[in-house]
């Protein structure tokens, strides 16, 4: 079947195609051949026309057959070297499309599982260096301004085989699962810090949970008065139990764990706390013997989705190589992509809204030959941060860290169409 | 408690106040006087986190009292009239914020039921005017390039009440709950039909659906070739069954009923199909006698949606007013508020990112001084449309007609901060 590429020469080596060809004539692509009555528009009526459908729930669910494809991976404490970590969910990357995760699909970490907490009852204190301490109700913060912002959540930990272990091939779920990206409303912290009046030489403030892990991080007052929101809703709804239902911080572009869910309690303060989830947890250990702590912004980074190691390719011909990449920065300024190994490297199309401190989809056509060929992707941010290679992230960070791995992520596809993670 | 209200001028009449304003100090609003032990750092520990908490499903769910406070509202063909839809739900407005719609609270409509289909079994067939009539699985529709953007979708009958009564002061969710907003992945209609071959003199596409309805619509070729979709995912994730699971037609900014859901065959035609869902109904009569036929894009709109009919203000002092605009032509460019009836309107302020054919929440703080207000927005978009107050709209329209209603919504606050539609 003749493809109908148009003339705009190939981008990069190994068959990567320009981000502005049209793709008609995918060729060899699984094309069902139309029975003569299906080619007429005489199909055969199939039982679904026949008789009435059902009524869908008030609360609507996924089909029945994609529940059990698409869930979110959990982990067990067993599975996770016996670290005490009450649940651990991952998204399941290889089967979403586009920038937004549904809630229900969303990763989440919970120290000591998610507790069950009656909006109406539960309350958020702000105190400590305030001229007046305030205490609100779900009802009284609704009378804020309510915003709303699209961003990604990134755990600190995502990607930590990265710094042991060059291609350990772990499923593209757990390798990077532990990142969403959707709508988040709720209330500027910087409102309701004005209200309380924060008094002079303050520089912390010590957020804590109302979980029995007690998490409690420290977040500069900076921060607080920047984009910090005080959320009460994600994708338009109340945030789902496993997300802080009824409140949660959440700190735009800031590692997971400093969004503290469960929100009870805003301590003002001169200093950081120094608590369990920013010492024994949280930091990592550099060449030089000092630890990286406080370090809270997401660096910039990309991972291919499809084709990942979930997926196999059946066919040579055009495939689309699309993937997520993003910074806690800002807005992911350009996004490359080799299919070579990392000889040449092409641009890949960003998908607009390019939002800061958001997913960013990218998309590049490729024609795959039926050979090997080794995919990546490599972004940067309006910073001008650019993604590492992983020698280089070594190099600078050593072999000690466990959190922040950005380096770039590479798939092996063998001349059979099976994908796995390499080292290049 | 005395405010902290910047100087800048009122925007508008009766408290509107200027879209800039920082707010903090809302003086008597819902705030809770802290006990000295709070305020102090040292409340009481609720039991959430005195012992351990629970894991997550794998597929997430609301908390189990909000999701007995949110829901889609179902309506019967009973309570419809006797009109025959096998099944209506509406999203509900007034207790979601932002711009998306959750997948499992996205409204619905569909006029024989929901047909339980096998997204592995299922094909779209593409014949009629084409070069080579072409079949496809989802499989091979996976191998186009998949592009997702954010999209409204609203029923044309959507606060059709307009049309026969003034101020009925339904629900919000009732009035206008057959809208929502959420983002769609799917393969460009144009890329396929690029590999079929359209024949010369070709200008419709006949869709049909695999329901008993047999739900079938007419699309101009022009809008095919532009920005229509074959929709696979709605928020990241596969299609919900109701919305058309496992593929359905998408036409940005173009009435519901046109994104065939369920989609079985797209037939390429010199004329339209004038099937029951363009004739019978989707119509509308003019004072002329003649029938509005093929009126496709959604006119610019827009709704308060807080406060509305569904809340009540219970101190005076100031909220915010908070609301949607959309228009099926492209983006919202501006939507103003009054507070007085009319008399005077003020610039809200738009949410970024302002997305062409997607809902954009605007939002303008106001103060209540505790006597009546007319509450309405006007939204304008960048066609240069605005949207027309009712009387304007009947006097175009005349009183016949049962979709595509898109008048200015008033809502009066009583002294006692009860608020129900009015027609001013």
């Amino acid at each position: 079947m003749p493809g109908k590429f148009s003339k705009l020469p190939d981008a990069a080596g190994n068959g990567l195609m320009d981000r502005r060809q049209f793709l008609t004539g995918l060729g060899t692509a699984a094309l069902i051949a139309p029975s003569m009555a299906e080619a007429r528009g005489q199909p055969e009526l199939p039982a679904s026309m026949t008789s009435p459908g059902s009524r869908p729930e008030p609360y609507g669910l996924p089909a029945a057959d994609e529940l059990a494809r698409v869930k979110r991976i959990p982990i067990t404490p067993e599975q996770n070297g016996g670290v005490s970590l009450r649940s651990l969910h991952f998204t399941p990357l290889d089967r979403l499309r586009g920038t937004y995760t549904p809630a229900g699909l969303h990763f989440e970490l919970s120290h000591q599982g998610v507790p069950k907490l009656i909006a109406d009852e539960h309350t958020l204190i702000i105190h400590g260096m305030v001229k007046r301490p305030l205490k609100f109700s779900i009802e009284s913060l609704e009378r804020y301004p309510i915003e709303t912002h699209s961003h990604f959540l990134e755990c600190s930990g995502n990607t930590t085989v990265g710094w042991r272990s060059p291609a350990a091939n772990l499923p593209l779920a757990i390798s990077h699962g532990l990142l969403s990206g959707t709508q988040w409303g709720g209330v500027r912290l910087a409102s309701l810090l004005g209200e309380a009046g924060v008094e002079p030489g303050a520089q912390w403030i010590i957020a804590e949970g109302a979980d029995a892990g007690s998490v409690a991080r420290s977040l500069p007052l900076a921060k607080a008065l920047d984009d910090t929101l005080i959320a009460l809703y994600q994708n338009g709804e109340r945030l789902r139990p496993e997300q802080g239902y009824p409140m949660r911080l959440f700190n735009p572009g800031y590692e997971g764990n400093s969004n503290i869910k469960w929100l009870r309690s805003l301590k003002v303060t001169r200093e950081p706390a120094m608590t369990r989830f920013e010492t024994a947890r949280y930091t990592d250990l550099l060449p030089s013997g000092k630890a990286l702590q406080f370090s809270l912004p997401m660096e910039v980074k990309s991972v291919i989705t499809h084709p990942c190691n979930a997926h196999q390719l059946v066919n040579r011909g055009t495939y689309e190589i699309s993937g997520l990449a993003w910074s806690g920065a800002g807005r992911v300024r350009r996004v490359e992509v080799s299919a070579d190994g990392g000889r040449s490297w092409a641009d890949a199309d960003l998908e607009a809204p390019v939002l800061p401190k958001m997913l960013t989809r990218f998309r590049i056509p490729w024609r795959w030959h039926g050979q090997p060929a080794e995919l990546a992707s490599r972004a940067y941010d309006d910073i001008g941060a650019v993604q590492p290679p992983r020698n280089e992230l070594l190099q600078r960070r050593g072999k000690q860290s466990f959190y922040h791995y950005n380096g770039i992520h590479w798939w092996q596809v063998s001349a059979d169409g099976i994908i796995r993670q390499v080292d290049v």
